[in-house]
């Protein structure tokens, strides 16, 4: 794998992951860009949910579902100069245009913050390309492709870690326009958050008090009794195991845990990388068959906290990819009950859910 | 006001609410109806985030946008049957025929909840119909219609809080398909939740919290310091105060409150009422100018638990009203940061947000 770090023409970076045999990557930005302006985002405290809100007010004027002409993440061409300057590229990783976390500044969060306290945005967002093709997909990667993603995935965590006000570095994607997406070329996002988001410090505290109760680890035990109960797994190998948790909320939900106990993906060994390169690609593509139509979701990796003092033994990796998607031609949405009061009703068992998942992905997996 | 309770069909209760002049309510119910099965849906606890999560199988096959002469909640007539068995009604309540609570069993929640555990889900969920009109709103009510749909709300409170297995009611409306609004009728839903949710179990920690710091309560803290800002204050009279939260989160997002710290809509004095029965409508008109059509929208009376041991001092009532419309043709959608992390990411500031409902609202206001 090599790694080529430029910068676009208003000062981001951008990152191209490549295999050892690709041309060199020195073109330059040729669009007339302005250098970007200091990020003015803002956090604020919200005192009824002890969480911090962004305030991105520069993200509305964002490019919304531009056609495949006018992609920003296609290679450039004479005709059309993308966001990535090269003609051709494998995986590349850039500083997102709108971010929503991206001030420089010092963080300076108070012990107890108080109503109407503010601090800058400070962080950073980065849009990840899984690949050159507009109509691609995670799932139409081959094994080594996936492999190429994974190690830019880890190559991010571990940078984004070193900026010592970030606090927890999320990498997700969301896809279909039933969940907001606005570009339609495959891409995943990366996010340095200043803080820790409202469901990692839940699971932290979850964690914690588990362990003073029971003197182990949570996530641990609830993988222990997923395996134990069997009717809502729907995937294990040596390295990797896939279930709809026991409580799922979405129509249709999937945590995928290694079966090893660590807390960040850098900590992920060559075979698990492998078989997580061959596995995700499938998964994707038998979601895809369960209704004849590319599944709408939201995925992403639910790493350890960094650049704090909680202790690490209360957590344990996993991705979770959910899907607003509940029928053919039915989505779940949140209501009341769910925006208002967090109380949620969910549909479809996750039992049955487990069940069509497996019945799709066998055909995957025998293929 | 007149209030007439009858039973459906298939057994489910019935109540209408009329002025003294209506005509006595004692139509029967003709339909051809099986009595209700017995309620089979489960909460399921989960140990990742202390939330129990309701499962409704039922609920996959209930009605979806019925045509107007299908509708369930207009009045009945001579060719078309519907959950109103009344040729003609004013504001009438019935219990939910696909419901998400609705098990009589008595609760046995353990103090420590484990993974695994699951209990029926007991409870109860009603709707109400505001008007007879199909394509009426809350917006097009008169002052007086207003006030029986508030005595309506205040009777539901507090019959539901009798049945010492409910721990919290709330009121709420969720408008418009971009919400999921199944049905186009101007109607909103009564839940009796075995539980306290999850936004209701934060408030009261927080309130908790602030008391023990501060030796005041947070909300009565929150509006006073609202209103020396002032910027975000949408409406006041000497009855309620309206504004967009500090930290709202929604594109629009507006908290009302009633100038006294009262806990429950059952203890709202005349005064109150009329001041709301007054100001409710002209919001609603007020939000549906801004874009020129009905706002989508969901809106919910946080009320104090019942049946707890919870001490009512941490808590003060208040209306939340969220809209997904962050612009004529744009939506907010819940993507990764939000559904994955719980990390909220807002484009639009709240002192803008507040303008624009300041100047729109001020249009009905001096009508």
């Amino acid at each position: 794998m090599r790694r080529t770090k430029n910068r676009l023409a208003d000062g981001r970076e951008i990152i191209y992951f490549d295999f050892d045999s690709a041309p060199k990557r020195n073109h330059k930005d040729l669009r007339n860009f302005p250098k970007k302006e200091s990020f003015s985002g803002q956090m604020r405290y919200d005192i009824l949910t002890d969480e911090w809100v962004s305030v991105a007010d520069h993200r509305q004027t964002r490019i919304f579902h531009p056609d495949a002409a006018q992609c920003p993440l296609c290679p450039s061409t004479a005709v059309h100069k993308s966001e990535i300057p090269d003609s051709n590229y494998s995986v590349v990783v850039f500083e997102n245009q709108f971010p929503s976390f991206g001030s420089t500044e010092k963080l300076n969060i108070k012990p107890n913050p108080d109503w109407g306290d503010e601090i800058p945005a400070t962080g950073r967002c980065e849009v990840i390309a899984y690949s050159p093709q507009h109509d691609g997909s995670l799932g139409k990667l081959t094994d080594i492709e996936m492999e190429l993603v994974i190690s830019a995935w880890i190559d991010r965590s571990v940078e984004l870690a070193q900026n010592d006000q970030i606090k927890s570095v999320f990498i997700f994607e969301n896809r279909g326009p039933e969940v907001g997406v606005t570009l339609h070329h495959p891409h995943g996002q990366i996010y340095g958050y200043p803080f820790l988001p409202a469901y990692q410090q839940k699971l932290l505290e979850q964690g914690k008090r588990y362990r003073e109760l029971h003197a182990r680890s949570m996530l641990d035990d609830v993988i222990a009794r997923e395996l134990l109960a069997d009717d809502r797994i729907v995937f294990q190998d040596a390295n990797w195991i896939a279930f709809v948790p026991h409580a799922a909320r979405w129509p249709y939900e999937i945590q995928l845990h290694p079966m090893r106990n660590i807390a960040y993906m850098s900590e992920l060994n060559a075979r698990e990388e492998k078989s997580l390169a061959s596995f995700l690609p499938k998964l994707i593509r038998a979601l895809d068959r369960m209704f004849d139509f590319p599944l709408p979701y939201m995925a992403g990796w639910i790493q350890g906290p960094v650049n704090t003092t909680q202790p690490r033994e209360d957590f344990r990796l996993f991705m979770r990819l959910v899907s607003v998607q509940r029928g053919k031609s039915k989505l779940k949405y949140l209501a009341g009950s769910e925006s208002l009061m967090g109380a949620w009703i969910s549909d479809i068992t996750p039992e049955s859910a487990a069940q069509q998942i497996r019945s799709v992905l066998e055909l995957e997996l025998s293929e």
